[in-house]
């Protein structure tokens, strides 16, 4: 993953202040009791100077969420054919952890903030959400020739993200003390067993035959535990383009 | 599933006819544009009682989900200990769609609401939130003595409620008129693949233990891509314990 390696946006002084100084007041005296007229003043700043960073109060506890949007969008975007796209969407989640662990005492600071603040709680299921759709709407686009393929999109883009936060939980209650990288890993590799091509059952040996995405080799047929033996096999057939 | 056949929370017909008077407003002119004050006008009732119902504007939109989570957490309370997990939380899910397709028109017209207005997307992921909770509390509570037992529940919880809204939202695009019931087994069918009991390589068995709902009625078969059909057949029948 070179995006963190490549030049980041630039981050204003002015944009930074404003996110100490918003901290500062937080913690001191409660989201909901700081006002964004509390947040310039402190910073030495003007309404107008907030407003040109942030939407609202709410954007200033998550800053760099949009910055990290862009780079995940980005790291999807630039995918080879020959990724295996699980382990792809397993890589871009990997982004947003690094974010939170570069930061750690900030990332634990608003760990508790957010707890304690039910807007902020609903703020962040929000951006949740987007991170959720930006992988999802990667693994469609790669699982487009198979029957089903938006669903298992969904699925592995749901279970990605509640992997990582899983790990992100573990390792913010930890107060940023253990190793995020090794949280991480250890929760997406479980995602990897389940959905990927170390699925258990049906593992990649060296002449197991791959799909032009890596993924092609396994078929999920579902069906009614009374149905006729022939609608089975019509079905797989059907599902294989072998009927 | 007994819990829909149990007697219902009985619903007020003033708690009816304030959705009722809420969704024709909505509807007419824009969720926006309606009041609390236009709602209790063509209700022809007081504020006082709206608000006894619901506490904000929002929550006469998902006027259900209430009564629906606490169906839900009473059904996974109610669970017993050879309950295979996995498969429980998939028919807790199963509520949640009944509730849905127990009123299609209106499941139909809070769908093409919410797509339109960002504060109840932002309500409903709160929501979805709160299902996935108490599905990954019940796993969590199940898993305990497993290593990973909470990483396994927070993603199976979210793999359970990512196949439910894939199908879902099929249903709903579908105008309430594809089988929803359908639509929910085969999407659960892929995460019991994943997850559950039937997983690959560990296949159900003729003495596969039952459970008290009798949601025993399908069969997931995961197979290669390449395997011979007669070994697709085969198999089937091994799981079904007809061979």
């Amino acid at each position: 993953m070179s995006s963190s390696s490549a030049a980041p946006t630039a981050k204003p002084p002015m944009r930074d202040a404003l996110v100490a100084a918003a901290f500062r007041l937080f913690l001191e005296r409660g989201y909901e009791q700081t006002t964004v007229d509390d947040i310039v003043a402190l910073a030495g700043v003007g309404r107008r100077s907030f407003f040109r960073y942030f939407p609202s109060k709410e954007d200033v506890v998550f800053p760099d969420h949009e910055r990290c949007l862009a780079d995940m969008t980005a790291f999807l975007a630039a995918s080879a054919q020959e990724d295996e796209p699980v382990r792809r969407v397993c890589d871009a989640a990997r982004l947003v952890l690094r974010m939170y662990a570069e930061n750690p005492t900030f990332s634990v600071q608003r760990y508790r903030l957010t707890k304690q603040v039910p807007g902020l709680r609903a703020y962040e299921l929000s951006v949740v959400w987007r991170y959720e759709r930006a992988l999802a709407g990667y693994l469609r686009g790669r699982f487009t020739d198979r029957a089903g393929g938006t669903l298992r999109a969904d699925v592995v883009a749901a279970a990605v993200v509640a992997a990582h936060n899983n790990a992100l939980r573990s390792w913010l209650r930890s107060d940023g003390e253990d190793d995020a990288g090794a949280a991480v890993d250890h929760a997406l590799g479980y995602v990897q067993a389940a959905f990927g091509h170390e699925a258990p059952g049906h593992p990649a040996g060296p002449d197991h035959p791959r799909g032009e995405d890596g993924g092609e080799d396994v078929v999920v047929l579902v069906a009614r535990r009374d149905a006729p033996l022939w609608r089975v096999v019509r079905e797989f057939e059907t599902v294989l383009g072998r009927g």
